[in-house]
């Protein structure tokens, strides 16, 4: 009786300590101005980034998540505040008083498939330090969006506690000028989210399923790779999943689609809390859908546009799109 | 009484002559020798032509089946054996006595997604007229492989009843070369397949969905659209399927597989008797698994190896690639 006096306060006390401070997700990204140009029509700087298309993308399935990354105090406080009706905390979204945030300026070519980078000024990221808020301290899902190998890294050494599963995105440019970095953080992660030309760069194999042999014995348990158009692939030991893309009539704007297509992806799990293969299919499927609404407008709109009932009737399309039945005949 | 007396004679008459000469596919094509060269090895001359693949894919499926085709008579009587083992009927390959067989010579690049043809000499092809024999006359599906619009269209024409459904292969050179002709002939039928580049110089439309409606109008109420390692796509009124391809580690020789997966599924729809979007699915699930095998090996070597069995695995192979289930969640 006098342990049992003892253990109830401890357990209740655990479990409001728990309700306070473990944050569902934490998204580490750059919060940027992009402008664009597609064959489609031209922006001015918008507002763009891979954390902000993550944060976005997610919250369609996570009500309680933090956003760490760093702007200039150029940045349009209205989008803060949105992201913060979007139940995202931008606690972790430092603000340099003086500095400009990050700008990266492209053009798509007519197939939409290929870009021309015409100017990126990396401005408050150069020397991004990943500051992790006290109550940030406690997280359940990690989402490296695309950023030096070293700043993912550092995110992951400053949580107190592993979280349950670490996704990574990354790109050529890493692969280009940081390998020896990007091995090193890649070997921390659960899930790497890269496309189809970088897993082949990466392996130095052109087959995609003996690229994913190689890439996923540098450290990834599961590895997505994205294949645009032609949609998504899962490997984890020897399973793999496809997962379609929605044919279009139109690709507006595919800028943010990558983050768009991981934020649902990692979403969806942490709101499951569940990252079993079949439910990985699943979370891939809602990324997909995702990603399908963010190319048909400029930059982050369509996400602000789209409900969730937008949203269900879109991932039906792709149930209808890939499903089929078969009968044994032979 | 005395009706009925008349009526049962004729009945059974009727039957016993459907018996006789209803034959469940025809499939129209070339017979032919390739000599191929691949990253992985090369080939003397070995039996392909699309009327070979497609026959012998087809074969697994259906068990009564015609080829109309020509040769030269150098071409071995060994292969016209060995489809006839399988149920193919080749009375229509016409033999031409003191001509050679047509002859096709290729060089895949390192991606094995495209090739330079080395040489095609046309021989026995270049006066082919499609003769359909007595015993073809009745035909419940027709499969017209790649060749000449003229020559597939004086078949369908040959043909004294309409089969139930028309689907027909075509390619880039017609396109150039007969474009015309190529408009009359597809306005006739009721299934085309062809792959994304050809669906794109078509129609003149980049995005596929846009590229089917256009092509849709031409005639052919159902689009399929290959794309090689990404899959394929099939269009009907508003409906979009999209099965995947199996990711490989290796593709040895994809010569033929585009003709394999077309007589799969053919094949598939002519066993079982049901051109429903739902068996089409199955359809293109059992071409792509047949297609899958055909890669492996150089020519049709891997078509003659496989057993029933072995495409039941491959198939389920394709089931737990593509499948998922939604849990609503939003």
């Amino acid at each position: 009786m006098g342990v049992a006096k003892l253990v109830a306060p401890i357990f209740y006390l655990a479990i409001f300590a728990l309700l306070i401070i473990t944050m569902r997700l934490l998204t580490v990204g750059s919060v940027a101005f992009d402008a664009i140009e597609t064959p489609f029509g031209k922006t001015d700087k918008i507002v763009g980034g891979a954390g902000t298309f993550i944060a976005l993308s997610s919250s369609f399935f996570v009500k309680d998540q933090g956003l760490i990354s760093v702007v200039g105090d150029d940045f349009p406080s209205e989008t803060l505040d949105y992201l913060n009706s979007k139940g995202v905390n931008t606690k972790g979204v430092q603000i340099k008083e003086g500095e400009k945030t990050f700008f990266w300026s492209g053009k798509y070519h007519n197939d939409m498939n290929s870009r021309d980078t015409l100017v990126t000024e990396l401005n408050v990221l150069g020397t991004f330090d990943p500051i992790v808020p006290a109550e940030y301290q406690e997280v359940d899902y990690l989402m490296l969006g695309n950023l030096s190998p070293e700043v993912q890294r550092t995110v992951i050494e400053r949580l107190p506690n592993r979280p349950k599963l670490i996704a990574m995105d990354t790109m050529n440019f890493w692969m280009d000028i940081a390998m020896d970095e990007l091995k090193k953080t890649m070997s921390l992660v659960d899930v790497l989210i890269i496309n189809d030309e970088e897993a082949r760069q990466l392996s130095q194999e052109y087959s995609l399923v003996k690229a994913a042999k190689v890439i996923r014995a540098m450290g990834p348990k599961f590895l997505i790779i994205k294949k645009g158009e032609h949609g998504a692939l899962l490997f984890h030991n020897e399973d793999i999943f496809f997962a379609p893309a929605l044919p279009l009539e139109d690709v507006f704007d595919p800028t943010g689609a990558g983050d768009t297509f991981a934020g649902g992806f990692m979403g969806y799990i942490a709101a499951t809390d569940d990252f079993s293969f079949e439910n990985m299919k699943r979370a891939i499927i809602s990324g997909s859908a995702l990603a399908s609404f963010c190319v048909e407008k400029f930059g982050t709109t369509r996400l602000t546009e789209i409900t969730s009932n937008d949203l269900n009737r879109r991932v039906e399309k792709f149930v209808s799109l890939a499903n089929f039945e078969m009968n044994q005949l032979v």
